[in-house]
């Protein structure tokens, strides 16, 4: 079953806004043993949508237009598809009655142009929306299945989850499943990952059975490993159990698992907590933490020392030691560490002080950071140069942080593995 | 003049590598005043290459193709392009000597597939690659400009500024450079904003000089005027203008702007900082105006006070008030907004708290948040519910705390004013 996606919104075109969607549902439908055989993005015009729809529906079996289903009148994507299938618009009065009972909840008016979220083409039906007020849309044309869906992302992946992968794996009947494993790990580069499993590499190479590809990614490097053709998955379990075995700590999890889950489901199995204080990270690692669900079980809380003195007056780093050395020193984040984890009563303490950019200071150029942990055995202290703008210094550095906290946590040799101090 | 982009690689499809090669052309093409009409993503197979092409060079006046250049069996873009073209491929000497003197300079060896890529369709010329060793192709397809370039965004970037935006403005004549403004807003949906400039929209559609359009993302509306035709700028200005009169405080910027720029801005203008209390969105808020290079000059710090017991421990809320209300209460957010004013000693204090979910907590349902900001006139707590994932309403209550933020420290209305508590 070949599958299309039809991105909508001028917006795309000029480049205002990336189309993750298409790479968020093309890892999704991969995913799923589905295959996604083409993307097409196109403006808000009627008949530029029209074309390049209909262009998608002689090509594949399934199409999903995503975008141009809201309440403005750029919104344009009943009107193509019922166009596309040639028949009319109806207003579906249950949707109209829901998207009535809407507004009035959130004290919105509902407009004329609004109410058009209620149409669906004939033959069609609508696909509730959980997460928005555009309903989506289900039609055949043809014996080709169309799905329209809204086009910000997480409503896009709600509806894709709930609605339009099950019915698309229903058509798809037994879909070809080749079995793949994707080992994550963080700290690393792909080039040193890669050298390290070169022994796997050259074993695999002789019966060509999995193939190994790297994707890097801010920080992290995922290892895929997959079946040359349906099944395979003993095979691919075997390199899986290989890698691990040549990467050791250095994996913190699998396909579907963070970082930052990992570490909080370290932290419950013990019964320890974590606290956090931040300087050039301004408070991304808390976000990141506090972004797993259940979260409030092992973080205590953080603190963003952003200005010199709070370091001193809020988390009890020694003012001479400031003095002498200013924020940007290994010394200062082990006590911004061990001051947080006093403050907030964690088991562990986790600390960041760097220079993110776009200037040097304290005499440190841009690229600096220094990370601690300070937890019941004592206290370790990265000593890291980044390179790259202000966001991906941030960015590594909260990458950085979590996983010397897991290594800790999880007992690993935080200072000579490779996955905690590379 | 129509530009279509084609991207090529089975990568691209399953969502292995983001195609931010089309966001990337599509700023550079439109920001020289050129109009990229579509957006296409290919594999590799050669068949779906031909048709997809041929679809472009149907609907453009000219297609950029990028990526399939290279030396390997799945790199098969040449063929299309001579395949659509209808003309045989032959070898340019030329190239193949270039060819053969970089893979000895190299020390690699030129395989038979790696001498393709000194084949050109007949009647085109190669576009010389000086940052690795695809050349590229420029062909007529009838009267449509066909070129081919690299993948690889580096090469693919080269290539664009030097050879094929230049040879595009050439055909383009005069560019038709349409004028555009932004307005920015952030707190109110598409659809309550698109209500306030009905007069204008009614303005419009009488002479149709300037266009209209909505872009809605997280929390955030963009409000784009775009002229017609090209020129335009002075009836562009003043619907700006307009629009500005109608939507008040709501505007917070305009193109390049980011909500914390400005608020940090605000905030140096009037010599003052600020300190943030944050729970339910975990250090979000803090991230976010600590993303701003300069932030340091304003932003003083944060504490997430993510347990409740620090919510009274470390910013000082009444004990007395957590037991009787629990964490979520619009009480608590005035409190620890105060709280952290003093602790950090910040001109203005600005908290949140409520449930992010998946579950509700202390007997309010998810998506219950509150925001306030303690400043040296006092503080306001704003009460609100959204709906949608975990992420989305941690996402949605950060922009509603810098828009609050915002209005307090402008000193615009923030209880009346839509901006500020629709």
């Amino acid at each position: 079953m070949k599958i299309e996606l039809v991105a909508v919104g001028d917006e795309l075109l000029v480049g205002d806004v990336e189309n993750t969607n298409a790479g968020t549902l093309g890892r999704r439908l991969t995913a799923a043993g589905l295959r996604v055989s083409g993307v097409s993005t196109v403006g808000d015009g009627l008949d530029a949508m029209i074309d390049v729809l209909a262009q998608a529906v002689r090509r594949a079996d399934a199409v999903i237009v995503s975008g141009g289903l809201g309440p403005t009148s750029d919104d344009r994507t009943r009107e193509a598809i019922a166009a596309v299938a040639g028949v009319p618009l109806h207003r579906d009065p249950a949707i109209e009655d829901w998207l009535r009972r809407r507004y009035r909840g959130m004290n919105r008016t509902l407009t004329a142009l609004g109410l058009q979220q209620a149409d669906v083409p004939e033959g069609g039906r609508s696909l509730p929306n959980a997460n928005g007020s555009a309903p989506g849309i289900a039609v055949e044309i043809g014996d080709v299945a169309v799905y329209a869906i809204p086009g910000p992302p997480h409503e896009m992946i709600a509806m894709t989850e709930e609605q339009v992968l099950p019915d698309l794996l229903r058509r798809a009947g037994e879909p070809p499943i080749r079995a793949q494993r994707q080992l994550l790990t963080a700290s690393i580069g792909e080039g040193v990952i890669a050298a390290m499993l070169e022994p796997l590499e050259r074993e695999l190479a002789r019966d060509g059975a999995v193939e190994v590809a790297y994707l890097a990614t801010a920080g992290q490097t995922r290892v895929k490993l997959t079946s040359a053709g349906p099944g395979g998955a003993a095979e691919v379990d075997a390199a899986a159990a290989r890698a691990r075995e040549l990467l050791g700590g250095c994996v913190y999890g699998e396909a579907g698992d963070t970082l930052a889950g990992v570490v909080l489901d370290l932290l419950r199995g013990r019964d320890a907590t974590v606290a956090v204080a931040e300087s050039l990270t301004g408070g991304l690692v808390a976000a990141e933490l506090t972004s797993v669900p259940g979260a409030s079980a092992s973080v205590r809380g953080s603190v963003t020392a952003y200005a010199t003195d709070l370091k001193g007056s809020v988390l009890g780093v020694d003012a001479d030691l400031l003095a002498a050395q200013g924020a940007v020193h290994p010394d200062v984040a082990a006590r911004m560490a061990e001051g947080v984890r006093d403050l907030m009563s964690g088991t562990y303490g986790v600390a960041t002080t760097g220079v993110a950019g776009p200037d040097p200071q304290d005499g440190k150029p841009v690229g600096t950071v220094y990370i601690a942990v300070a937890g019941p055995e004592g206290t370790i202290v990265l000593s890291l140069l980044f390179s790259g703008s202000r966001g991906r210094i941030r960015e590594m550095t909260t990458v950085r942080a979590l996983d010397l906290l897991r290594c800790v946590v999880a007992g690993l040799p935080a200072e000579q593995d490779p996955a905690c101090t590379g």
